[in-house]
């Protein structure tokens, strides 16, 4: 790169501001002990020289990048709110954001190896899974791996999620108080542990309270999955009158279908239900009712976990987190209301 | 960092593979003089002992950190597939992608300033607009800004946006054609170039047809501004029967208000038209008549700028290229369709 002018160094803030150059590196390092006098000194000083301490350079000494890889397999399908919030709240804590977007349909090993020669110091990964391998190596130099609205059952790993059983069973029992007679799931790629795990909670609960017969198609997740999903079901001669799907988006799809190509009323002939609580589940045309994955409090537990274990020099063996952040069941009008309780939140 | 295992280096890599150590180095580094053969030796060696090339030490010594830094105001706002194509493009050339989410209502240069400490080799800008001395010193030291979507006419920066005035000017003939008697425009921000530069194509075209009176309000670009501005439009006594917005965000918010809350059939009594072609606007609900930002021309056109740049060492002094790529009409049923052309395409 074609350097027009010398860059400021931080011997030249040193001299300027009156202080050492350790001073100058202190007052660029968040937590770092120095006096608020000094560092106002510090910065005064590198705002006159356009100085900018040099991350990279400090990264080879610290042996942190202060990067965190996110890793995903597609972006619009990722609520991009969530990306956001933690940029920002990643940022405030001094590290920076790196994406990594994955072809489903190639090895995800591969994109994450390139992360690691970046350096990065933690990873999250959402719609992803990486190999026993990969997680292995990851444990052994002590980068911690967290998943995020993926659960492991493996030890080995941390996840983070929203509450997809507790969650799934506040819909169960929604539906049921409504009085619907028939009952169908759109479920999420066939390995995903998420869709699994809503699967579970929903069916589950029916059953506790005696339905037995759910049927279940898969929607993979994407808008046309979801679409050919719900005609299916929309098709039969005994069509459910209720039907849950595993993300909002897939509910946004079905209830397209619904409406457009089978000229129903919903939710008088159909009820449809989500999950996430997406931004446009509260669009008027779909007025989704769903369960809140809360973002802020998925995006707090990241941090927290992160930021415990850098603070203790890296993922040591050992402890790997599953926090589940409960989200509330947000009533709309995409799917019947029971007589008794016509306010948000019942039925949760 | 707590080191499990010592990781292997180039050295254990170079003496398994029975190569030097240079070649190594250069089976890493992209588009460097290797044969296939030492090549694929390199690379089994590698994997054997799951060595990596350390990109951050490497970075130091040739001053490119070979990451591309994407800032951004609102992330649910921006084109989600399009960072998705660009993370994927830059990956190609070996470059990532490190996202700097900018409240709005603070100062964008704080952020970018961190971006700088990071050593990023460019800046690609969204709905982010940097000070002229920012700008200059990124120029001072050889590192390219691109604006996306966003139009300079100081020519020290790069652009690349989708056809404004060409697009807006196609939309104005679009509701000509239409026989509409009442034409609105739904602004973004004040500051806005893009939206300016649709409001110019939009009003001068109307203009050169005779229609001179343009109803204009502010959506600001958000969801609950265009609800308010489309509000505002249609408690008029004399309201449109065409409404432009800025954005297919905002054209979405509008069609919600005009059949949810004024009960308008949507086109027979009013006709509504966004710019972009975002995901949504193809869901059946919306349906929205737009002219499209074309993802993967928008994402060449960045990918190339930045690659020559490199080549050639740097940005040096001069040449700030300002592309413009041309979308076309994308004919839904959000507007009234002309009798005579009812194919998606005509009227652009």
């Amino acid at each position: 790169m074609s350097k027009v002018h010398r860059p400021s160094v931080a011997r030249d803030v040193a001299k300027l501001a009156g202080v050492s150059q350790s001073a100058v590196s202190r007052a660029f390092t968040p937590g770092a002990s120095i006096s608020a006098k000094t560092r106002e000194k510090v910065l005064k000083a590198a705002k006159q020289l356009t100085y900018r301490p040099n991350i990279v350079a400090r990264s080879l000494i610290t042996r942190r990048s202060r990067i965190i890889g996110v890793s995903m397999t597609r972006l619009d399908q990722f609520n991009p709110h969530l990306l956001e919030v933690l940029n920002v709240r990643l940022r405030a804590h001094g590290y920076g954001t790196m994406i990594f977007v994955i072809d489903p349909t190639h090895d995800a090993d591969l994109v994450l190896d390139d992360a690691l020669q970046r350096q990065v110091d933690g990873f999250i990964l959402a719609s992803t899974r990486p190999s026993a391998a990969f997680v292995k190596e990851c444990n052994s130099v002590g980068i911690p791996v967290i998943l995020l609205n993926r659960y492991s059952d493996e030890r080995t790993i941390h996840s983070v999620t929203g509450d997809d059983i507790g969650g799934s069973r506040a819909i169960a029992r929604f539906l049921m108080e409504g009085g619907h007679k028939s009952y169908a799931f759109i479920a999420g790629q066939s390995d995903s542990s998420t869709s699994k795990r809503r699967e579970a909670g929903y069916t589950e609960e029916l059953g506790r309270h005696g339905v037995k017969d759910v049927m279940k198609v898969t929607g993979d997740y994407t808008w046309e999955g979801a679409c050919i999903a719900a005609r299916e079901l929309l098709s039969k001669p005994d069509r459910p009158d209720a039907i849950f799907c595993a993300s909002d988006y897939m509910a946004l799809a079905a209830l397209e279908v619904a409406r457009h190509e089978f000229s129903l009323s919903i939710p008088e002939d159909l009820s449809i239900v989500g999950f996430g609580d997406v931004v446009a589940a509260a669009w008027p045309s779909y007025s989704l009712t769903t369960y809140s994955n809360p973002v802020d409090r998925l995006v707090d537990e990241i941090v927290r976990i992160l930021i415990d274990i850098f603070s203790k020099g890296g993922q040591k063996g050992g402890k790997h987190e599953q926090a589940i952040v409960s989200g509330q069941l947000v009533v709309r009008e995409s799917a019947r209301i029971p007589a008794p309780a016509r306010e948000t939140g019942t039925g949760a």
